[in-house]
């Protein structure tokens, strides 16, 4: 089933004890749609750039067969930049520069050839966006997911409650599960967050995993126990993508086929994380997805038989 | 088969954000030989404790099957007592007070009646009295476990090196493994460590759940996400305690029995932080325990048929 993503496409400069980048290529989504068409093909993105985006980056997402008919290209502006630097244990980090360029006016179109979306992936953006999406929207699709960040929770928090009523999946960190709900368990937080819209909240933990919660059901996968993250810019959204990339392609949204959707987006998370950028998760072939997926497998599965 | 658990048999004194305790039954070993006696009734203690200690407290021990033939006690010293307080977030703590008492001259016996046992718990000790028991044994048991801290790696670096290089299966937590190895990543901690001696390396990560290592293989098991913790002493030995307590009851030292071992430990954790000391895990019934434990298979449990 199609899936329309909505977020940033943007230039990031990178920062990590191993080395730096120049301007690559990032924003989330970038990444949603990178992960997600590992899963399917009909992949729609959402977005705007300046007229300095390489023509080539262009091009490296639709050879992933994403749909660019609703990327917009703003001549004589520059796209949305960001530079951070990560510290030592890649858990913080400092943003170095925010240049909001063309997203400081960004008005999202959605082309008439995506209208008959069944998913929507709400990338992190600001609210009022995200729920101009849904508004543009004819037909509500069958799930829709959105992510966030404390940003919004510190300077949009009405609007950020609106759009967080009209969505299926909402996909946050634990800090920001924390600073949303006002609790510092995240069991009591999520049940708390699970009665503002939600049906479903995911709560990522990076690298001590991620939860899936449902009322009275959660489920928690790892992260793989990596040798070394290189740099963890875009894990989240490419877990995201990973996600409702892969329920697209089921079209199956159970509880059951959710579990191995957020198998999936560990496994593509933790290739992101091997490399700069985007760079570890453009190539990636079959067999080294299958092979990762079955790493998770071996991680946690075990066998008890209840008396 | 038969558990030998060496470690400290002590007052605490704790404070939480929910309330404190006057000095109440603590210490490694306290904890260890509780939560294995949920599995085998052949636990048998080694310890030392003053003539402060309360006989109801040597009684409840007795009553969990738990042999305190090895329990030394001394006329006119006094017990070792420790006396923390927790910050908000659980995680961290201050020690407030430290008297070794009888711990500063703890020369451990082992009754002869001690002398077949097949699994050995050495739980967090002075690596010198650790090194001892293993060699007051005279023959050496099936399986040795044991527990450190980073306080003996800061002042008894030589003679914990020893001890590590005579045991199994080690049992430390995140931070500790990464001052063992100087390396900041789990996986390359495992690694290095597994070079050190043992065949098996569990790191600890509290809230986060706990890995099993072992050459080319690893597990991983969440912990519970609950409610609300009420305080943290003793899960770590309480983890450690289930560990042995299950394999010492199944007589299986294979790989995929240390999983179900880590879920059982897992579980009996979940309940020591429910309430201070050992209050929680004095009485659990073995409905309750199953219960948690099926809790743990709906956590982590998913189905993906591999292609």
């Amino acid at each position: 089933m199609s899936l329309i993503a909505v977020g940033t496409v943007a230039f990031d400069a990178l920062e990590t004890p191993f080395g730096k980048t120049d301007k690559i290529i990032g924003g989330s989504a970038t990444y949603i749609t990178l992960a997600a068409s590992y899963f399917t093909k009909d992949v729609k993105l959402v977005a705007v750039v300046g007229d300095d985006f390489a023509t080539s980056d262009i091009t490296m997402l639709q050879e992933h067969g994403i749909s660019t008919e609703g990327l917009q290209i703003k001549a004589g502006e520059k796209s949305f930049f960001w530079s951070g630097r990560y510290h030592n244990d890649m858990n913080s980090r400092d943003t170095l520069v925010t240049e909001l360029n063309v997203l400081a006016t960004f008005d999202p179109v959605i082309p008439e050839s995506y209208q008959d979306c069944e998913f929507l992936m709400l990338g992190n953006l600001t609210p009022a966006v995200q729920k101009q999406v849904i508004q543009r929207l004819k037909r509500r699709p069958k799930l829709i997911m959105m992510d966030t960040m404390n940003f919004w929770m510190n300077t949009a928090w009405d609007e950020l409650m609106d759009v967080i009523n009209h969505v299926d999946v909402l996909s946050i960190n634990d800090e920001e599960a924390r600073q949303l709900s006002g609790e510092y368990s995240l069991r009591k937080a999520a049940s708390k967050i699970l009665t503002l819209g939600p049906k479903y909240l995911i709560i990522k933990k990076g690298e001590h995993g991620a939860y899936l919660f449902k009322k009275d059901q959660v489920f928690f996968a790892p992260a793989l126990p990596l040798e070394e993250v290189f740099d963890p810019t875009g894990a989240g959204d490419t877990f995201a993508g990973g996600f409702i990339g892969y329920l697209a392609s089921t079209g199956d949204i159970s509880f059951d086929n959710m579990k191995r959707g957020i198998i999936y987006a560990s496994a593509l998370a933790s290739f992101c994380v091997e490399k700069f950028g985007t760079e570890r998760i453009v190539n990636l072939d079959k067999n080294e997805l299958d092979s990762r997926v079955q790493e998770f497998v071996d991680l946690v599965q075990f066998e008890i038989t209840m008396a």
